[in-house]
């Protein structure tokens, strides 16, 4: 879908937009050095312990693909990223999924203990939306709002709770409370990093819509997959071989979506080309 | 302070601006119904479970200290009780306070499990940024930033934190100490209600800086009388009757940074003269 020179480059510019990424959020984490040092510690400990960077990368891509420089997408990286991170955080606490390790290194809470894992998560969070409003992205109230929404109980809030009930049930789902559940809990944030990425680089309203496509089929792809890999959730009412059979021709619609693009989509066609590897 | 007529009036004044806030909160917490019903109802158990909503009506307050409509404020209003409703249900947690009661009622992870009450902390926190971001009070990046600022690790979290050492540690701390959390834990976030408001209603420099006195001063008088009531943390180095009068001190600081003000400040004047009769 990319041609020969993009599909040389793309890899190292993923490298290098990892790299801005990562330096913009231990800009975040670190100053001004405001709160006990032992909060940021566990911040800091969970923000870098190996994650790929998946959601920041997808802003700065759709930054780019509308035209505009990737690094001017760089707050909303940061934030997706930082409220993916809490999500994690939270999500691993004891009264939730009791995770021990996240990444192959103890959770924030068998690491912090409980209290300040809770903590750190609230201010994860709290920290995603004050550094939001202190940048000059244009429509940085509307990237908010859009953050703020795939956040929320309709979004990953939302998808936590269903998938807490899930779990106290036991019960059967169907394919449709699943997908329910996979839309909420990762599509949504997935979808805002595209689409605020597409915000802060001065989006057109043509321009959103397709790569609101593009988040959508990425962000349901990235739960199919994750599910058949685990064998739960979508993959354990519909087969694994069959999530990941979905997963493919939602990455080949989100390719489609990109394709008026050309060139400059080049880092949201790797991102998918990425997804379908895994 | 203020005049017999102000004095007469001011009571009902604070009741119809706690009527307007509850209107906002019950808007916030129910339309759109987008996310599972059982973290909505947890979120309206703990934001409508009988709080004074002294924080909302302080933004109230100086907006009209300011020159403007009351009403102006009402997002930002909205937003600090949320901010300050999710701070209680976190701080009630097993792994924090372990409380079971709060308000004479149980606390929420009593009523709804641990899981739910921290989801629906997470998405309290969240739904304060998100319904900040809907609204066209003038300078709103500015208010986000101020309230996020006062409840990320150099305000409210950071408190939480250090209240959380102080807690674990058992150890004597000075009164040094003891006010930096009171700052932190306390003052912050009630500094950032009279400041956003302000900010809502179009302040000007010099009454800002007259209306941040006045929410510092307050600020602290509020977590001085409440340790001097339970006997803890300030109260608990300093002793009861000391910890009374420094909040008095502070509370008569505050009404004087209102005199330039007059009538307008009416509702601020009634709120400091409320926390002294406390």
């Amino acid at each position: 879908m990319t041609n020969r020179s993009t599909h040389r480059t793309t890899p190292h510019r993923l490298k290098l937009l990892r790299t801005l990424v990562d330096r913009e959020l231990r800009r975040a984490l670190s100053s001004p050095p405001l709160g006990p040092r032992a909060v940021h510690d566990a911040m800091r400990y969970c923000v870098f312990s190996g994650g790929k960077r998946f959601r920041p990368l997808l802003a700065l891509g759709a930054c780019e693909a509308v035209g505009a420089a990737a690094r001017r997408a760089l707050p909303a990286a940061c934030a997706v990223e930082l409220i993916h991170t809490y999500s994690l955080v939270h999500d691993d606490l004891p009264a939730m999924d009791d995770a021990d390790e996240r990444r192959g290194k103890p959770s924030c809470h068998r690491k912090f203990g409980e209290g300040q894992a809770i903590l750190a998560g609230d201010a994860l969070l709290t920290l995603a939306f004050e550094r939001l409003s202190r940048n000059s992205m244009p429509n940085t109230l509307g990237i908010i709002r859009a953050i703020g929404q795939a956040s929320g109980t309709s979004g990953l809030i939302g998808g936590q709770v269903l998938d807490l009930q899930a779990m106290r049930a036991r019960g059967a789902r169907s394919a449709a409370a699943w997908r329910d559940i996979a839309r909420r809990k990762t599509a949504a944030l997935i979808h805002a990093s595209v689409i605020s990425g597409a915000m802060a680089g001065g989006t057109s309203r043509p321009q959103l819509a397709r790569l609101s496509r593009y988040g959508r089929a990425v962000g349901l792809a990235f739960q199919l997959l994750d599910d058949a890999h685990d064998g739960e959730g979508l993959a354990d009412v519909m087969g694994p071989g069959a999530a990941r059979a979905q997963a493919r021709r939602l990455i080949r619609q989100a390719q489609q979506a990109l394709e008026p693009f050309g060139r400059r989509a080049a880092v949201l066609r790797e991102l998918a080309e990425w997804l379908a590897r895994t």
